[in-house]
């Protein structure tokens, strides 16, 4: 276990700056006092934006080089154009900082809502392909705004690309007890991309016989989500398809206030960063009803990709304990972050 | 109300050629004795090529210029190449035949089974986009099997292609009750076609001030279809994303079993082509378990797209009260066929 941890934290829009502070709170608490923990914030997301028109300058960009994880709250605000800060923020940190892994675990834990009838088990993971796909920035758009306009959108994919997050997924399905890895593509449409994905799925495959493959197009991937999410296990896909079913998993195991993510460089040439999958909700900014859960658990991600897993299973089995408990009365961000830290206290 | 009907079919693989043969019992059935209805099979899908190698060639492209519509069952076998069928034989029609409006209506009839707790209401419309997208077969494949392979997709996206069906949309949402139209893409990522998308949908609505509009997230969407889908009415949206959305809201509305579908070139130059939106199902091909509704309200689509209104409704209803009655026990495919026919009979 590390004696430091050099966090960047990027609050980010609306309720981005709640839940990190509740996110942040848990960190501390739940560390040992021996471990030094610095964390610096960045001002970034639409208010920089509008002040300075800057959404990632490159100076920051290098100082965020220098931390051993980053803990981001939430990006985007309806004043700034769609696209802005997504593309110059958000994604240009994942691209630039290597993001290939993009893990999303879904859970359906005790005692929460699902609009699912019946409560189906639901425990697996998306590992999502996080720097290729359609999510380049490929494409273009010529006699823009004229009747004639055409625009283009091109997914990019690479056999360097494709095997190393399908490798990273072969290891994490057969680090798990029922060891099952789909992946989901729409190779029947998608045929250039589609055929790369499967073939390298399949060739990889062959190094990990006791990993049981499967493999569902899009399409299908969303029926069994929501009848019979209990066949999921591991999960490898694209960029964009990662990005709808992650909603989709986050929706089917008690919402988005519980979806928690990592944009992982699994090599550490660059830090990785950690963020809720829900956005910065601006109608509930300022009201205190955001859910700091899904931002405590991507700090629980954080730790465990640290090597803090001791503490980040404790974060785990103290958001379990905790939602055990909900009954139904409304607590503030505050109050769920304060209940969270005492749960994990040292 | 036309004199006559001349209707090509094709049954396709697996399945396919089940549900179709109860679409044609219940279409002979419904149509007033004095029109008259002539139908022609093609022979098309996996056996065909096995056996050619031809999956549409130019004359039966040609021919089935000369009908009416097109019936269509399903297409695709395990033994055909992932691909080979989808894009020489279906999507080849569905461009061939500018089928840019690809019509997908979903209702949670009483009585069927949803895997949604609390049965919401649900009553939607999704309008496809069914000629462009990511759908165009642009996009290739360099150094293909190599560790240097790089494959590309590329997305298409016209102004003409996306205000003529975003038109079509708001036409049929200004026909229904509750004028709701929502446009769904992801123009914060994929920022050039998103633009195209909005800004059109932004500048049609114009022309229909009582239609409400609304625009969301591809993956947003998908939370809403499982946690809140009467809120949708008429959606509008890309062909990738269309696909989809309209597997997940079959799965929400009873199932693939029920989901209906039409190819539709408004303009007539073509003729339109119907489905139901589930596949050839090999799995269960030949045991009678496949359930033909699906391809049951795919004739009602057809028919009231000809002008036979009063029809298409008798099979709506007729689906409506054998779906109400239905109490669970297992009815072969020809058996709901033989209901369906007795209860739109002239
Ligand atoms: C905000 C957006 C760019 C982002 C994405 O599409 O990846 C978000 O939806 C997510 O899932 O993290
Ligand atoms: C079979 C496939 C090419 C097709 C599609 O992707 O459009 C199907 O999934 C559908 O929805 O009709």
């Amino acid at each position: 276990m590390p004696r430091s941890l050099n966090i960047a934290v990027i609050p980010g829009d609306g309720i981005g700056k709640e839940v990190v502070a509740q996110g942040l709170k848990v960190l501390t608490s739940v560390l040992p006092q021996d471990v030094k923990l610095e964390t610096t914030e960045y001002d970034l997301g639409a208010q920089r934006w509008h002040r300075t028109g800057e959404t990632l300058p490159e100076a920051e960009l290098e100082a965020l080089k220098g931390h051993d994880a980053i803990l981001l709250g939430a990006i985007g605000d309806p004043s700034v154009p769609s696209g802005v800060l997504e593309r110059g923020l958000l994604l240009k940190l994942r691209f630039a900082f290597d993001h290939y892994v993009n893990l999303r675990p879904s859970k359906l834990f005790p005692n929460t809502a699902t609009p699912l009838a019946g409560r189906p088990e639901i425990d697996f993971v998306v590992v999502r392909e996080g720097t290729e796909g359609p999510y380049t920035g490929n494409g273009g758009s010529l006699r823009t705004g004229t009747p004639a306009e055409v625009a283009t959108e091109v997914s990019l994919n690479t056999a360097y690309g494709v095997e190393r997050v399908v490798r990273d997924a072969y290891e994490r399905a057969n680090a798990r007890p029922r060891k099952k890895l789909t992946l989901v593509h729409k190779n029947n449409v998608l045929v250039y991309a589609g055929h790369l994905w499967k073939n390298i799925f399949d060739r990889v495959g062959q190094e990990y016989p006791e990993v049981t493959t499967d493999y569902l197009h899009v399409d299908a991937a969303t029926i069994f989500f929501v009848t019979q999410p209990e066949r999921f296990d591991v999960i490898v896909t694209d960029n964009l398809f990662g990005d709808i079913l992650t909603d989709l998993a986050a929706a089917v195991t008690g919402g988005i206030g519980l979806a928690a993510s990592g944009n992982i460089n699994p090599t550490g040439a660059f830090p990785s960063m950690f963020e809720p999958v829900h956005g910065s909700a601006p109608d509930i900014a300022g009201t205190g009803k955001a859910d700091p859960t899904a931002t405590i658990l991507s700090v629980a991600l954080l730790l465990r990709h640290l090597g803090f897993d001791a503490e980040a299973a404790r974060i785990e089995e103290a958001v379990s304990a905790d939602l055990a408990e909900r009954d139904g009365s409304f607590r503030t961000t505050d109050e769920i972050g304060d209940a969270l830290a005492v749960r994990v206290a040292d």
